[in-house]
């Protein structure tokens, strides 16, 4: 570990310069601990769809250049002062955010995704100093105490990293609306998130319905704890399960025939949104009506949750089928997972930063 | 009440008979009491804005001569030979519908509107026998007992007959999703669903806010309870508002920019739909996920909470205000309604009806 003449780390990180631009080895900056924080070797860091969507600043805003990374595990360096919770060399994970105010009442209930000062987010963001937030695509970062969640021992490394989004996503939704015994669950898409949200599902008790656009995945599916698979190529699909679910987690970030998928609800049954597509959905308000569903969306989780999550993947030998790649593969990598040619999450072996 | 050669009963009614077509007094059958049926002489039938989508057949699949109205109040004339809850004399409203297939989970928990053999329509309907349904704007009607509710004595039956339907279509959804003490309602429509929902909302004790296009109706919103008064014609509306409200109850049956509207809500806050708009509704599913939002629809409300309703009214003094009118004024009532020139529901003297 370096320091510059301001006593801040100097660590390697990868980073795109400008929208759209190919990824740089480069060197950021990471601040001298304060009293409450812990510094972490970053060992693995998940490629989620958003970094992309960031990278390429699609969802506007962006603050170049741009480390992203929100799928963070690592082994604690060193901590600071009043630093309670962790020691060195304890395994950590770090997801979507690393301040919130505290003080309101979502950081109080553990919810601070919602807080209402506004999160700061790994990266792409400004943290309450103003300065930038640079995320896992990076040899270490430096974060609050109580933005780290404790990654247990039978979890590896590299499956871990793609709980702290991928995993907390799909079971915060699944856990709030109450996928359990007796419930019938759909999952809509099978890829990083959906591969997850069927095990989180199936291990909660719910009977889970696969809905992807082709049968490709139906073995892996299945083998995962799905019940049932069915492709939504095939018109009869939509025919079959009229009014089956209890619940549908769309996690799919395309625009869906919304019409269509609340058709397959039942009477209170809720479509929850994970993924985000660009451009409005469309529906008719008679399809709620009728069957009296709703749409729903849903972000993240906080704290808590998240070490609950990790606790019940542990629990339960839930983990992410990975592809691990060199710090020199991610460009690729993100125009695969544009293509969908995944399965199902990439993750960055950051000892391959140099 | 006469006769035909077939020993059913002959009545006056008002039908339209073809989609747009005026009003004409006519005369319908009904049929013979069978052992569970009840004879009501109807008082009073209220005008939906749902009668004007059937009568001008904006929904499809129109069937006439149509005799609508599914807000009834008038008193029973005779009975059954099995009728147990009901005797000449007594006071009673039907609603919406008229049967169900009373085996289903739904029917069984009460919830008649959301039978899987489908409901039996008040009117625009066929019944089990395959016979079509004719509503209210008529002089008698014949309806199994356990599709009849008992109007409590302290409501007049001509303001009871808008509660059958616009009663209780809105005092389902405030009920369901938990209008109460600490909770911030938004009413969107100060119509004839509206000003009903808003005195509901204040009785279960919730803090009432209403959305209306003017401030033309503030004074009477208040003097029925809310709270608060917004035009959303005044854009700074949806500023000072933003992220308030757990509840948004939506009345309106024009198509809304869902999307300022879902802005008023809180986490885990609710948009339900009540109006349903000819057009698709089009949303981002952000504003959903950022927040945690849902947006919902509910469908009036089963046999057993239209009762609980009616009793809820009658105890908290909740009634429409209506303006009376006469069978020959049905034409010129459903063109006032489609300008909204009404304060707030018009309701049929049936004694016009000769």
């Amino acid at each position: 570990m370096c320091q510059n003449d301001h006593g801040k780390m100097l660590v390697r990180a990868l980073a795109v310069p400008s929208a759209k631009a190919p990824f740089e080895q480069t060197t950021i900056e990471r601040r001298t601990l304060r009293p409450n924080d812990v510094l972490i070797d970053i060992r693995y860091a998940g490629i989620c769809h958003s970094d992309i969507h960031s990278a390429y600043d699609e969802w506007g805003g962006g603050i170049f250049p741009m480390v992203p990374g929100h799928e963070i595990a690592g082994v604690v360096a060193a901590v600071g002062s009043n630093v309670t919770k962790f020691a060195v060399g304890d395994r950590v994970g770090v997801g979507c955010f690393v301040d919130s105010c505290g003080e309101c009442e979502y950081c109080l209930r553990g919810e601070e995704q919602f807080c209402t000062k506004g999160v700061v987010a790994t990266y792409n963001s400004l943290d309450y100093d103003g300065q930038p937030t640079y995320g896992g695509y990076s040899q270490k970062i430096v974060v609050k105490e109580d933005f780290v969640v404790r990654i247990p021992n039978v979890l590896s490394l590299d499956v871990a990293a793609p709980l702290l989004c991928a995993g907390i996503t799909t079971y915060s939704p699944l856990k709030k609306w109450g996928a359990g015994p007796g419930k019938k669950v759909a999952i809509v898409g099978m890829g990083g998130l959906g591969h997850l949200a069927v095990q989180f599902a199936h291990a909660m008790g719910a009977e889970v319905t696969v809905l992807s656009q082709s049968l490709k995945k139906k073995e892996e599916a299945l083998a995962l704890g799905a019940d049932h698979y069915y492709a939504t190529s095939d018109p009869n699909t939509f025919k079959t399960l009229a009014n089956q679910f209890d619940l549908m987690l769309n996690t799919v970030s395309a625009n869906l025939d919304v019409n269509a998928y609340l058709s397959l609800l039942r009477v209170d049954g809720t479509l929850v949104n994970v993924g985000a597509p660009a451009n409005p959905d469309t529906y008719n308000v008679f399809s709620l009506i009728m069957h009296r569903r709703s749409i729903a969306g849903s972000l993240v989780g906080g704290l808590r949750e998240t070490q609950e999550m990790l606790d019940f993947a542990a629990e339960h030998g839930i983990v992410p089928k990975i592809e691990v790649i060199r710090a020199d593969q991610v460009d690729e990598a993100y125009e695969r997972v544009l293509r969908s040619d995944v399965r199902y999450r990439f993750v960055i072996d950051i000892s391959t930063l140099s």
